[in-house]
């Protein structure tokens, strides 16, 4: 581990300099690479696929882990897609004089290597390798042991994309080894890593981030919240609640509980509940909510839990401060959304509650890289140092302050 | 330690809805309580100025102890300015519309505990809550043992403060006891402390930057470098290097190397040398310095070290990737400046040296949260993460999305 920590410091120096024009064309390259290799990618999926089986994986990790023809195709468009990006590297930022007559602004750099530590799907191989790559960074990456052949596929891939244009295939290393002990170096090599983003499940990012020297972005979980205000335009919260619930269950950005203003629930609730029970969604309600709609009563332990399935937590509030101090207490500070009409409660929603996404009449499923515009998502980032929220490309960069002078000295 | 942290993050929670007016009323009782209680100061400061000359402390030691009356006025003065910035907080930007309808942007709002952990000067009590203060956090404030009597009289002046005007005075918290292991406990306390930020020496800093699992918001050393260009204008470069070195020398951006393109040293290393002796510098030159300049010849150590105090190293450098290379090999990634009047080579120093700061034509002097116009600095990052550089109000913030729709859901 340590001769790849130094491999990849050298390519992030190398990396660093590379001209959009080069990281473009290695980009291209690599897609080139992945669709010329389909067979090659398909075999090697294909060990992994028996070995899966053979070791008993359930049906979900085994589709997890499928590289299918169609799979290939979109990773090799997601290449094409992530040079068509604007470059984030050397960006200056207000740039202005100062009274002494120097010049100063920011200019965006990367942050030098970056480890990624991930699940069963071999796709992130490509997906994380790609968004590093454009942001300058030299990568290392841990995969899953289930996902080995694919990975070591997909790896000989960017490196001959790497090399078909000049740049060090160094700059992204895929661990070769299953064995657990490199996550440990991995994580506590600060001289050669510069940061971790673990993806994965939340006790994979736990024990990364518990153990860590190396500083981790993180990604916990979503236990998101829909707020129906007294003043909210009903029409609007039934449409949100609903989305917000069931475009998707397993994300980190569906609602987990909903809570409603005593004023509104008898006119929402009720015809809220059977189109979640349509939608085959099990509730659990607050004893105000039970009294509306009969459903199972909620624990103390639903408003602590991120369900990830079609269940759905709901309560009662008597006004927006229980709202909030709900939210405050039981959230995650991932993303919570506000229904209502009222300009003062709406903007004590967004000033007062500490999520990462705070949304006024929006459904919370927009919490997403791609739907706010950064073109890439690395991941979303509970933490509240350096990235906060979904995580594109500027998420893998720093600023260095430039200065511009004519001679200039301090006096 | 833990009811420390639970007030401090209840204080948080309060500290983040306050609003600017509430926040410069606070700084202005505090001023106003700070000067009201100057017998009181110098009474607790003259016990431990007391104690630290029983325990030997010296002259220097001592000094830094001191509270006089125009530091008391002075840190009175700090408050009122840091009431004059602007507030960061609430501040929206890059609001835009995407296709999908919604409106996203970002906006800053408080990280929520700031733990500072400080050595002997009492004055950085007041500079570091009030920073915390106007940034809408809660700090937890623990300084050295042997200013402990000065550290508690100014926190009561702070408390009293927050109280005239009915803010939390759990938001300022001095720790009163002077146990080693109430550090250890503060910086292990991820779920009461977002950030830690150490000033002090460089074994403090790293004995915190090891143990904590807290963030921490590093400033280790400074080896900062000059270059001085083939193309570089002579008289520019002498009064850059000059005072790049002279201006002060115990500060982390004093240049502690000076790289010299061979083909100018001749005309420039000479004359600046004399300059410098006359300073009352002491030189050690790499062997072809030391053929032009009789002076004592750097060992490989020189290259690596941060002097803070009267001395500098000089290398004759055969071009400018060899500058660059030393640079890369030997600097701590603060500040760099190179002489130059060619466009191209500027532009190259500019985007190819990594550290915190990099100028063109600029006293490295100037890598300063005042000079660079933040208004404030609470210390200097050579962290790559979140802060990098002079770190003001906006380095204890943080920024959330905020999303406002009118109805939307995801299709």
């Amino acid at each position: 581990m340590q001769s790849v920590g130094q491999n990849a410091r050298v390519a992030a120096r190398q990396m660093a300099r590379a001209t959009c024009g080069d990281k473009n064309a290695a980009l291209r390259a690599i897609a080139a690479r992945l669709e010329s290799s389909l067979t090659i990618l398909r075999e090697a999926n294909a060990k992994d696929l028996s070995a899966g089986r053979d070791s008993g994986l359930d049906a979900a990790l085994l589709d997890r882990l499928e590289l299918s023809e169609a799979g290939i195709a979109a990773m090799a468009d997601g290449c094409r897609q992530v040079a068509a990006l604007a470059d984030p590297i050397g960006e200056v930022t207000d740039l202005s004089y100062r009274p002494s007559g120097i010049q100063v602004g920011k200019m965006r750099v990367p942050l030098g290597v970056i480890g990624i530590i991930y699940e069963s799907r071999p796709n992130v191989t490509v997906d994380a390798a790609i968004l590093c790559l454009k942001s300058g960074n030299a990568t290392i990456l841990r995969g899953g042991s289930e996902a080995i052949h694919s990975n070591m596929a997909i790896a000989k891939c960017i490196a001959q994309g790497l090399n078909d244009v000049g740049l060090p295939s160094d700059a992204v290393q895929v661990i070769e080894t299953t064995d657990r002990d490199a996550v440990g170096q991995l994580i506590s090599m600060p001289e050669f890593v510069d940061v971790i983003v673990p993806r994965g499940g939340k006790s994979l990012i736990e024990r990364i981030s518990r153990d860590a020297t190396v500083p981790v972005i993180k990604h916990l979980d979503g236990i998101c919240h829909v707020y129906i205000d007294k003043d909210a335009d009903l029409e609007k919260a039934f449409a949100i609640a609903l989305n917000s619930k069931t475009h998707r269950y397993g994300v980190c950005n569906a609602m987990e509980t909903l809570l409603v203003h005593v004023s509104v629930a008898n006119d929402i609730l009720p015809r809220l509940c059977v189109a979640y029970i349509e939608k085959g969604v099990a509730l659990r309600g607050c004893e105000q909510t039970c009294a509306l709609v009969e459903m199972q009563a909620a624990t103390d332990e639903d408003w602590d839990t991120e369900y990830l399935a079609p269940i759905l937590a709901i309560r009662v509030v008597s006004d927006f401060a229980q709202a909030v101090a709900h939210i405050d207490a039981h959230g995650s500070a991932h993303t919570e959304s506000i229904v209502t009409e009222n300009y003062t409660t709406g903007r004590q929603f967004i000033a007062e509650v500490d999520s990462s996404s705070v949304m006024v009449n929006a459904s919370t499923r927009f919490a997403d890289g791609f739907e706010y515009g950064l073109g890439a998502e690395i991941g979303i980032s509970t933490d509240k140092l350096h990235a906060r929220g979904p995580v594109g490309l500027a998420g893998l960069t720093s600023q260095k302050y430039v200065v511009y002078g004519d001679g200039h000295i301090r006096t």
